[in-house]
């Protein structure tokens, strides 16, 4: 059995240069989301002789595409000696079983696929500890893995590397009631960590729709943005410390537990958004806001985005202190709610609609605050018409307004899915720009997302995949973005699909940097190979 | 002249050394404060020969004391064609007048003394970046110097390191309404910020007792806590881009206005809180919160420092989100008060004393907040006596008791000044553990800060310096801290002063990773040598 394994991995070819070579011109580029194909099917054997043909792009006349992984690095493959010593060390968690290993090795939109053969499932930093000293010795390349639950292809393997889950690292340390700090693996799931702090008191200062399943060793990896940021600020704020792994097996101790601690560099910030490259994160520590004793939403809808964009600013100033979310989305995304999912408008139709979320420490104040501004918002006539909630079930029936587009979208076509960050003022110029761009090329071209955070999520639907619009979308919406100084990806990272994209963000100057930072960290190069660097640096 | 002044310019010695390696014994520790000397006159060619005799601590018996500086590393020293050079590029900001350099040459603590010969002012990053690619090129040591109103002995030379201030780069590039994100250059000064913003209905996030004559680009490079963090959080999420020359010249631009950007690793980070050392800071965007339209201030006192504590709890819950501040100082600092500045206690006598402040959105709401949280404390026995402030006169009068403490302090004595992190249970223990360690030693113990951080401001005054009395402070002190997983510099920095304690706060492994990424970016070491890393690094 052993050397048939041995043979096995060594056969076992990952076949996404297959799908992503073929049939595409050389001036098409993949949007992320092209990844997503019929072909993409379990890797075998048998794949190999297509896979070896097409991987020379030159020779063949097909161009690399930059949403396309690079070749396979010359990283050792998994023996059965390897796995014997895993076996050692990790007992009952070194996974092999090709059926097991299945939802490891696809992302959860179904996009991009690897092909590991290993799955390990430490439960201790000192196991992780062993497992990358081990890896970095052998040079075999280890793709760290939370919940899996990232939209970039940053949570798979792109070929054979090891998959290594923070999933049984789900212990919570400690939590502090006074100073509300809690300290815990990096596998909690951040719906269990919400679970836990909210009977204490407590909020997490992040939420995300892929709550249920995402650790938050993988929110703080990826630097997760999501619902409360607006209110709470980015991770690097509220992450008071991290314990990281680092490629060579050495424990990174960063775990403060302290708001001010000024000796020497701030180390943690380096892994904060690092997609798994620098280090594996095994624990954090995080500064949690107090549970609000009152939460209200707001759905309104304006004639202008103009007018949007007026209510955004005399909402900060009424609601000041109490607001907690400002949301918005087109009359297109209305559309396909009411046409996919038989959600109905709660209000007049409108070209825009807003969600706004309050949530303080006195209902009485925060209603008073919320009806003085609506009273204001329709006298300047920014706001067409509105609906308020304050009882859970039709909060909830509001926020599924905002919550559900992605879902009705799929219901659409096949979709492009961009996450752009844009000075506040430009966020929907953007979507109009493409409209007009793609005329009737495009089934549907949507907007929504964050206004409060100038975060756009513009999404574009076709009846089925499309070459040719893919083409006509991209570069033109990362060039626009570019332009005004905008981000290509807001909050959902560089992973695989995006990090030959960098440069329409991001200085050589910067990325030649993080370059070095990746060198001196990672000299083998193990940690999470091909995602978030541009192939082209080094 | 020429001649003479390159003369001058070797000639010149630091004298620093001199007086820290006087009458202290093997055995005997400085603490910061004792950097202070009446020895500390201008640097003469005659302390050339007790210098070097003194140096060599090792052959005299002397041992090297943690916060004095090691040998000059062997950077080269300014010669007339340096000057030359400089002048070319900036005429009339190339300064050499020992007058006009005598300020920028000691800290304003007047506790250390450099003896740089020349003072750079330049207006724009391309200067700075011309600057320092021809000081690398030519080994010249820079001291980056803005406001120079830290504490550490970060802000100025040790021996002759060029001057390199912003103090010219004081343009405010843009301001966005909508947002409420600043862009300057790095010279700005704090309070000319606050204005500019104030007349635009915002605020910085952060406030120091040094806004005078601080610079935003200093405050990022120390990583300035002060009295808003706890309403707004660190710079690490307030500080949206910077623009950095990096020690060869070259300029990263990462200059963002945007709230979320997650493509590659959040680069600004590791300058935020470098004091200078991995490259000069020349340009920021911060993210500013709206004006509140209401504040209000609360002195209170309390029996313990448990009821205090308790009353913080109480606070964060039934003041939320408008609590702005929560500060305390014990009797101590009340009695010296009264003693040296004739301020009195506006309350009756208590151990403990708080200073809560409110900034929000609705008068009506925040004073109604206040006062059922008052209502709520005096009745559960937490509070035992206190006074509200509204009016502008009032608050400041109140404030005024938790801001003048230093000032009180210096006409106390000779004080040893800490500032230390710890869980917020912890920070007044460290008072009674030390003034009990202390005994009769000292002449007062006293502790004040940042309860809502978990910021202790530790002082301990003598008559005069009193090398026996600092050596039971230390390094009792930062033991103490160490064993409670403190930070020996919760906003300070380390600088000069505390650089050779890092270890008491940071792992190894951490320390040897700073080190990496100093020799990463600045291989050369010119940029603020003999600061923030500790000397024994390699």
């Amino acid at each position: 059995m052993a050397s048939n394994l041995q043979s096995s991995l060594r056969l076992r070819i990952p076949l996404r240069q297959l799908f992503l070579h073929t049939s595409v011109s050389s001036r098409t580029r993949f949007a992320p989301a092209a990844l997503q194909s019929p072909l993409l099917t379990r890797c075998s054997p048998q794949a190999s002789a297509p896979r070896r043909a097409l991987h020379v792009g030159a020779a063949t006349g097909h161009q690399s595409l930059p949403s396309s992984p690079p070749e396979r690095l010359p990283f050792s493959r998994v023996t059965e000696e390897d796995l014997a010593f895993f076996r050692s060390i990790l007992p009952g968690r070194t996974i092999t079983d090709p059926d097991l290993l299945e939802s490891s090795n696809v992302d959860w939109l179904k996009s991009v696929r690897g092909s590991a053969e290993v799955l390990l499932r430490p439960q201790t930093t000192e196991e992780v500890s062993q497992v990358l000293s081990y890896c970095n010795r052998r040079s075999l390349a280890v793709n760290p893995q939370g919940g899996n639950t990232g939209l970039v292809g940053g949570s798979v393997p792109v070929y054979d590397e090891i998959i290594l889950s923070t999933a049984l690292m789900n212990k919570i340390h400690s939590f502090d009631n006074v100073s509300g700090i809690v300290t815990c693996q990096a596998g909690c799931i951040l719906e269990n960590l919400s679970l836990y702090l909210e009977d204490r008191d407590y909020i997490m200062p992040l939420d995300l729709g892929a709550k249920g399943s995402c650790q938050i060793g993988g929110n703080v990896a990826t630097n997760a943005g999501g619902l409360r940021l607006l209110r709470y600020g980015s991770l690097h704020g509220t992450v008071l410390g991290l314990e990281v792994v680092l490629a060579d097996g050495r424990v990174l101790d960063c775990l403060s537990t302290l708001r001010k601690d000024n000796t020497g560099y701030d180390l943690k910030q380096l892994f904060i958004g690092s997609e798994g490259t620098l280090g594996v994160i095994t624990a954090v520590s995080v500064l949690c806001p107090r549970k609000p004793k009152s939460v209200n939403v707001v759905f309104l809808g304006c004639e202008t985005f103009q007018q949007l964009l007026k209510t955004f600013h005399l909402c900060r100033s009424m609601l000041g202190e109490i607001l907690s979310a400002f949301e918005f989305l087109d009359s297109e995304c209305v559309r396909l709610l009411n046409t996919h999912l038989r959600l109905s408008n709660p209000i007049s139709d409108c070209p825009f609609y807003i969600v706004i979320e309050t949530s303080g420490s006195d209902p009485t104040h925060d209603s008073e605050k919320l009806h003085n501004f609506l009273e204001e918002a329709m006298a300047s006539a920014f706001v067409l018409d509105g609906t308020v909630a304050t009882e859970d079930s039709k909060i909830k029936a509001l926020w599924s307004m905002r919550e559900r587009v992605t879902e009705a979208l799929t219901h659409d076509g096949f979709t492009y899915k961009y996450d752009i960050s844009l000075p506040v003022e430009r966020i929907y110029q953007l979507v109009t720009d493409m409209r007009e761009h793609l005329g009737d090329r495009a089934k549907s071209v949507v907007g929504y997302g964050h206004v409060g955070d100038g975060n756009l999520h513009l999404n574009i639907t076709s009846p089925e995949k499309n070459p040719e619009l893919l083409a006509a979308i991209e570069p033109f919406v990362y060039e626009w973005t570019s332009r005004f100084q905008g981000s290509i990806s807001a909050e959902h990272g560089l992973g695989l699909k995006k990090r030959n994209y960098i440069h329409y963000s991001k200085s050589s100057q910067a990325v030649a940097l993080m370059g070095s930072i990746k060198t001196m960290l990672d000299p083998k190069g193990i940690l999470n190979p091909y995602k978030t660097l541009p192939d082209n640096l080094k």
